[in-house]
């Protein structure tokens, strides 16, 4: 397996935007990130795209040779991956398998996902498919519920951390404020969060990612194909790990550690020949509140336990220790599911080139990304460097 | 890149069940495959699902986890691939490609869909998600009505070959005749095809593919690997191609040539090192009998305008020159459409094994499988050969 490089990025401003088809999303970030990497379409060997629902959300499937026709790329091989909200990086991970085997030297990868137009109802029914229709959704259990459960066993495990979860959404509206593609560009305080709209106990409506429109793309090459082209500096992609978990809570084998995330962090961090303290910023699932605090303890940042302390000692905060979502994370920057693996990526390779402006954090030189799907039932970790 | 060949396979009855779930279509066809290539759970490094539209039809999405979970695979990656009615092969050719990377020793690769516990209107829309919903099915275009309008425009270019397309129907409804998992199992004329029911003219309800319920699953392995533990004879894939093209028939530069065939057969003719002449019996995509025609010439199983000729001689049939789906095709056999790229491995292989009973060919040494999604937006070739 060779080298591969990240030479490319663009994506959309997230939020909603009713005036926008997916094509538009679309045709946005896909030629931003082209244009970044200065390669031509002609040099795409493929086009790999990753949505969750545009089938159920605007009755579109078949993205992969549609966005390859929007971006121009003719008989370019085309497909669409799906993994839920892991759907991004799933795709990020077949393309760098592609790259990686020399079946292609330059590969697109993109994600897009268009949510705002349906109705509440009809988006959190489109995402409780997510989970299993007979034993879950199918009963009534939603996104909201089956993670408000899970809160409150880590409540039971390891003392309530109501706080520190307000807390963490505090922060991630801060990091928000600086990344002009943020959704939400406004602060917010812990007294605000624990009065918020209620969801689902103990969640409040500002304990919980937001809904989306937007779309985010990546070009990949051959690290040495890219030396030759990359006009500013590489990223390298060191490290990636993929593993799976059961769909439904009661089937695992516990409740606060999310076990896809143990076994792809392994995995990445073992090929990536990386531990966790040499991190210097990572972009973390935070599909709510307590899922960046159990995912920051499986990823091995913190202890088991001591994620929420984590945040309320200002450790996951910007210039913190272990910087934790600086764009706003699906929190603030946005979920447009098929689109948040990309943006992550997005998100680390900016700051890794040094283009983060007014969010750019004094180091960073080693980023992760970290995105799940479902209840943990798919996980993909990916470690980048730059060179 | 490493040699891949196929050690199990597993399908269900295609037709309507109303009283089985995806779970259950899942755990039956994936036991099957499992347990015909003689491997343990253990030993599946990786899980490839295909499905169009079981968000759209069932509310289900995340099918990858949930597979694995059904089938008791733990905690190893898995996806699920999209690309229209090509969906099965695109999932097959990611497997594919990461067993000859070396990523992984043996993967298992499965497709599924369910689809007639739907109205006739839902999944006709359901389908239609697969053209571009702006410029075709929003306007009122489904799948019959475009594919009518590259039958009439062959007729145009080519002459009036409605007899020569009601008898595809024909050969492939008496194909079907063998196969115990076929859905439909009752002989038809030429007659009876161009009375029956008008769906888009010149197509009659004889002239399109059916709407299944099924699965089919594939398991492949290092040919290192399965030499050790195929106890059948090891078919080797020796090429894959796949291709694009763009999505709305107005953008494609011939109606009556589909060039994501043309380019996916160059690579897979081109890999294998194998002429069109040398294919003993191929599954070619026969959603409508106009697509079998195109296709068989686009394969370059016989000349350009010349397809028709050819059924008409019989060189389709079974035991004819060039026999093409003998397992029923899409048009008898049934089209669940995640499952039905699998379906076609599923009959290659049992023929290239000498496992097809009633229907086994008497020569059948190199298979070659050639699946389509949408408006031939996506292709993937693959060739089979006994070892």
């Amino acid at each position: 397996m060779r080298s591969v490089s990240v030479i490319g990025i663009g994506e959309t401003k997230f939020g909603r935007f009713p005036e926008r088809s997916l094509k538009d999303l679309i045709l946005e970030a896909g030629a931003k990130a082209i244009d970044d990497s200065g390669i031509g379409r002609e040099d795409i060997g493929a086009l790999f795209m990753s949505n969750y629902n545009a089938q159920g959300f605007s009755g579109q499937g078949h993205l992969g040779p549609l966005a390859a026709e929007v971006l121009g790329l003719g008989n370019v091989p085309t497909l669409r991956v799906e993994g839920a909200c892991a759907s991004g990086s799933l795709a990020f991970r077949q393309a760098l398998s592609a790259v990686a085997s020399g079946m292609y030297d330059v590969v697109l990868v993109g994600g897009v996902e268009k949510m705002t137009h349906q109705s509440t109802e009809a988006v959190t029914a489109g995402l409780a498919g997510a989970s299993d229709m007979e034993l879950e959704a199918g009963l009534g259990a939603t996104f909201p519920s089956i993670f408000a459960m899970i809160a409150n066993r880590y409540f039971h495990e390891y003392g309530n951390v109501r706080d520190e979860m307000a807390l963490c959404a505090v922060q991630n509206h801060d990091h928000a404020l600086l990344n002009p593609d943020a959704q939400l560009q406004k602060r917010i305080t812990v007294e605000q969060v624990k009065n918020g709209l209620p969801i689902a106990h103990p969640f409040t409506i500002f304990d919980c990612s937001l809904v989306s429109d937007g779309a985010a793309f990546v070009v990949l090459a051959a690290t040495d194909v890219a030396k030759a082209v990359c006009r500013k500096r590489l990223v390298e992609v060191v490290g990636c790990g993929q593993a799976g978990d059961t769909v439904t809570l009661a089937a695992k084998k516990s409740m606060t550690t999310f076990a896809a995330t143990v076994h792809a962090a392994k995995q990445a961090y073992g090929m990536a020949g990386i531990k966790p303290a040499q991190i210097d910023l990572a972009e973390v699932h935070d599909c709510f509140t307590i899922t960046q605090i159990i995912n920051s303890e499986d990823l091995g940042f913190f202890a088991k336990g001591k994620g929420a302390a984590a945040v309320a000692e200002g450790k996951t905060a910007a210039h913190g220790l272990m910087p934790i979502n600086v764009s706003g994370g699906l929190k603030a920057k946005g979920h447009p599911i098929g689109a948040t693996g990309l943006s992550q990526i997005y998100e680390i390779v900016t700051q890794l080139r040094g283009e983060g402006d007014a969010r750019q954090l004094k180091k960073a030189d080693i980023g992760l990304t970290h995105n799940i799907g479902g209840t943990a039932a798919t996980c993909v970790v990916s470690i980048f460097r730059g060179r």
